[in-house]
């Protein structure tokens, strides 16, 4: 008997609840029972977003929205500045060549985050850039952007929108979109949701439904101009995934009794024990700003990274992300993202200890452990 | 207390035993639990499409796997024939329209089959033509279009492929992709695979692969090469839609189980049932060629339709698909593909009975299930 954990930055678990909700019979996406429940999911992810905009709801994975993003704004032979600091930001410049956008590419060191006065110099440099795409969270660093500066940057200029890829980022950390002029957001719901993989989320500014207006970038499956006048019905323009918004309307009413506040503490306590326990333990951050969705963390001089995963699940059952591409083998990503609570974090830890002492790193067997148990006792004494 | 029937043409039900494996807790699509699960749907994929192309599985709705139909295989300015018999066959065209690729329109009346003889004229007519994309059974209808005929006059063609929407076909009827010669076949989860919306499937041949070579259409999320190349290695391209594919693998079970000849038999018969259930009430068939996937019943004179589905779904709470477009208010439609048996049939007939009944139309009680009965009697006598 293996008791299995997964502690991956995406998917992440499901809670019970709504794994049940989702079990429920299918419901008809044009039928009187299926309507209230749309209704309620979008009113609830204005709430998640912090806005005032619909959040459209597309069947597809976080990357359909990421092209629903770009593609919906800009035209052929627009520019657009692709924040690059990890495999998420060059998915930015990806979609761009691959629908004749130009992308200006800053380039950023994998595990730094970007300096603002970079994104304001290349505007200046380049005042027809359209868009900055950017990562509230780069997912394969851990990293977090800047993004309140990067959106007052844009703010400034009338003809650039700020389009934030927040899939590890949105009901993570705060990332109010009104108030700080986020022009398009967009989510996924394997992450903070605590969904199954399967939905896709944009919501945009007026600055940027502007934008839609003359763009003329090829589209259909992701056309946010309709998916916006059918969400105004509370119907989607394809068939709707019944299933999973059924499990959103629940996912979203255990986030709403928690509160924002309560989850950005929650996120960030388990981040702050994660963090002192990997160091505490004897092992390097990866992240110079790191992200409360996930800790990556360095592997040791000497150990293959393959390895660590690999005793983390075969020997632990402990599912954690690896390193991808570049970082392949030398990093490797504890999550602490949506459904997650502190013995998730103990267990992330403990599993680390063991697995390093199993490959003969040298760390100190229930030190990590002791540093997180630090941060996150909650009791009277705390 | 309402005890609910879903009837209708899409999403159709979920078997207990899929929404149970869909309900257990989520595994990490990169992980060695999942690969065998994704390996064994893949398998029985080719099973159901009867090919031995490797069927693609998209996160999306079916549309999704029309827009990858059309954009993996064609570019800007390639003419392709689009059988415009419905509301799926008007999709043809407006996929086109947003690509740059232009479409021939063959218009066929809505309720008829459209004659394979304008295929092959419009195809001499107009030689550079690339696809004919083609629905094998439209759902706005009902109607079965002459797939096997339409693939034989492409077959002949060395430059023109046979793309064929088989979202309310595969699963239902013999389609046999290889031996039929069709090059490109799309469906949907939410059909005759028993599982909620959420999931497209696409499967090429050679002919159509070698046109991937050299199409030109942007494309990024549905990226069909790309996918290949993943699900060679058991994975997609993108995040895979765990759930469902954990359902999907547990549909494909219950499907081999019966086999594609019980299947087809067991679609037929029910189908058949329908439509002698429908005409002994004294209602007539909308479709010239009807499908077995679902029958398209007119609306008698002086009755709305739209009182007719209301009043199935208000007072039996029988959830049924009125017509679409032009056909609003003309026809409605019932299902009986995927998880349909005989007293599904039954419910569809007996709550017709008692609507129109209640809606003042002239049928009589009880000839309609009599008819069925008679074709769906089983035992010893029958």
């Amino acid at each position: 008997m293996l008791k299995r954990y997964l502690l991956a930055p995406g998917p992440t678990p499901v809670p019970h609840e709504v794994l049940l909700a989702m079990a429920a019979p299918i419901i008809h996406h044009r039928s009187p029972e299926f309507i209230p429940i749309l209704a309620q999911a979008k009113e609830d992810l204005k709430w998640l977003f912090q806005t005032q905009q619909d959040v459209l709801i597309l069947t597809s994975t976080g990357t359909g929205g990421m092209v629903a993003a770009v593609t919906n704004f800009l035209s052929p032979g627009d520019k657009a500045i692709c924040i690059r600091g990890g495999k998420f930001g060059e998915r930015w410049t990806e979609i761009c060549n691959a629908y004749g956008i130009v992308p200006v590419n800053i380039d950023v060191e994998w595990g730094t985050a970007v300096d603002p006065q970079k994104v304001e110099d290349a505007l200046k440099a380049d005042p027809e850039v359209k868009a900055v795409y950017v990562q509230a969270c780069e997912t394969s660093t851990g990293v977090m952007h800047p993004t309140k500066e990067i959106a007052e940057i844009c703010r400034k200029r009338e003809g650039t929108i700020c389009v934030v890829d927040a899939i590890t980022a949105a009901g993570v950390f705060d990332l109010p979109m009104d108030s700080w002029g986020l022009d398009v957001v967009v989510t996924g719901s394997q992450k903070a949701l605590m969904l199954p993989p399967g939905l896709g989320f944009v919501a945009a500014s007026e600055k940027a439904w502007a934008l839609n207006k003359t763009s003329k970038t090829p589209r259909y499956y992701f056309n946010l101009a309709k998916e916006r006048k059918k969400l105004a019905e509370n119907q989607t323009n394809f068939t709707s995934a019944a299933s999973l918004i059924v499990g959103l309307k629940a996912a979203l009413e255990m986030m709403k009794k928690e509160g924002l506040s309560g989850i950005f503490a929650r996120h960030d306590r388990l981040a702050r024990a994660t963090r002192a326990g990997v160091q505490a333990m004897g092992l390097g951050l990866f992240a110079k700003v790191p992200s409360p969705a996930l800790t990556a963390v360095k592997v040791p001089e000497g150990i293959d990274g393959g390895d660590v995963t690999k005793c983390l699940r075969d020997t632990y059952a402990v599912t954690v992300a690896g390193g991808q591409d570049t970082l392949k083998g030398r990093i490797f990503r504890l999550a602490h993202m949506g459904y997650f609570d502190t013995f998730d974090v103990i267990v992330g830890l403990s599993a680390t200890e063991m697995t390093m002492k199993d490959l003969g790193a040298p760390v100190a067997l229930g030190k990590g452990v002791a540093a997180a148990e630090e941060i996150l006792a909650r009791g009277k004494g705390a």
